[in-house]
């Protein structure tokens, strides 16, 4: 295999439509690069799925994404994060990010008490995933963390200013704020859209630690360090894909990606 | 293959938890009857397959319960009623009921002015299954379909008393107030769990049918005709399987039967 070159796209994906909220950060950061997006939405949701059918889907997915001559790849997604993301590392000889260590990076950067919370689904939050990587890298981390499965299906939704998002953030966030913490970890791909709102319900002393712009951040890190970065006067494209193309998906792959999207392509994995 | 006797289990499926609403409307009404449940929580949700793949695990899941001797299947999931009743109901020599049917009559028998409100998932509504049933019973029907993909995860997450819960139905069951409905169909098997706060945001006039109830009376009907029902001095018991045990899936399904579960038979399916 011939080296990798800066002109190559960058992958990225996820099981749904979540990790385009990391395409966005990658857009703000890095815009002169192409990025190839596959969503998985045939196989969403990943997060009640084992961690060997992950690894299957992913080795699947990094297949595809190889296919379109990528110079690095991004795990945008939590679940595919925990469980495949050391093995893809290992098997890839290109870049390969997830989105957790880049947040726990940042919080434990961003903490000055400590005191950290996490908030994200079930499947993030119960496979602590977060927790387990803190703790990792300073022992002596207190953690809240809350399972919040309302979120996604909030933002999906698109109810970010309905009265009811704001009692429902209040409520999963009251353990973040009775405990003291002073950076909270939005784990989801899906938070950024609630970000704003989080802040208002923690009020402005609390460090909210964006996953997608962190996991942006070491990507831009990890180009430039490889010499791989794309001239900052190029302007780079976006290409999404997905396995399946499900009711009002454009719709909302256009709120998280925040601009128009012309096309989304239908393509078949595994 | 013998003739089916009354001695026989009943076998009820669905995708995951929320045809346990639907046991527990079979146990109210025929408590003497056996019932076998399968939870397919390995390959939930359902919402997001394609009929092809829902009528391919329907078969399977049929396969396993006649392997447990059923004398009738009840199809206690939405999305196996739309895609696959009509064929299970072809290749089976025993009674299989839907959720769907049975919704579907009691509205058209509960409705004076002829306005009926339906609310389900995403899936639900965009099959326009229960649309186009109302409609082939009675062509002049005004129908009201609300798609509220929040109230699944509102009931599991056991929110029902929280004042966001309020909020959110009066937020769905708006145009049901505006097209001034005077029924309304709850058209997914979590439903049942916010009935009496959905009745409380629409007022007493409208009636709210319950798939649950309505097929556990259809289930009733079908017994009787073919002379199936259990002496009621007996005493039935529940089984309780699925493909998978998720994290909390125990406590769920407690909420969902109204009863203590002893223990949940984990299972291969397919």
């Amino acid at each position: 295999m011939s080296a990798s070159s800066s002109a190559q796209p960058i992958g990225a994906f996820d099981s749904g439509v979540g990790g385009l909220t990391v395409v966005k950060a990658m857009r703000d950061l890095l815009p002169a690069e192409d990025i190839h997006y596959l969503g998985d939405t045939a196989r969403f949701p990943y997060g009640n799925k084992s961690p060997e059918t992950i690894i299957r889907y992913s080795r699947e997915i990094m297949s595809y994404l190889r296919g379109h001559d990528v110079k690095a790849v991004v795990v945008a997604c939590n679940t595919a994060s925990t469980h495949a993301l050391a093995i893809l590392q290992k098997e890839a000889d290109i870049p390969v990010i997830g989105v957790i260590d880049p947040g726990v990076q940042a919080a434990l950067s961003a903490t000055r008490s400590g005191r950290i919370g996490v908030v994200g689904t079930q499947g993030t939050i119960y496979s602590e995933a977060y927790q387990k990587l803190l703790r990792h890298y300073r022992a002596d981390v207190f953690i809240t963390a809350v399972a919040a499965p309302l979120l996604v299906s909030l933002v999906e939704e698109d109810w970010l200013s309905h009265p009811a998002t704001r009692l429902i953030l209040e409520e999963y966030l009251t353990p973040m704020k009775k405990a003291r913490v002073d950076t909270v970890v939005l784990a989801c791909t899906h938070y950024p859209l609630i970000k704003a709102l989080a802040q208002d319900v923690l009020g402005p002393d609390v460090v909210l630690v964006d996953s997608a712009e962190n996991a942006a951040a070491a990507l831009a890190q990890k180009l430039a360090d490889a010499g791989l970065g794309r001239p900052v006067e190029m302007k780079g494209r976006t290409t999404i894909c997905s396995t399946d193309v499900p009711a009002q998906f454009s719709q909302l792959a256009e709120r998280f990606l925040g601009e128009k999207i012309h096309a989304i392509h239908q393509v078949s994995i595994g």
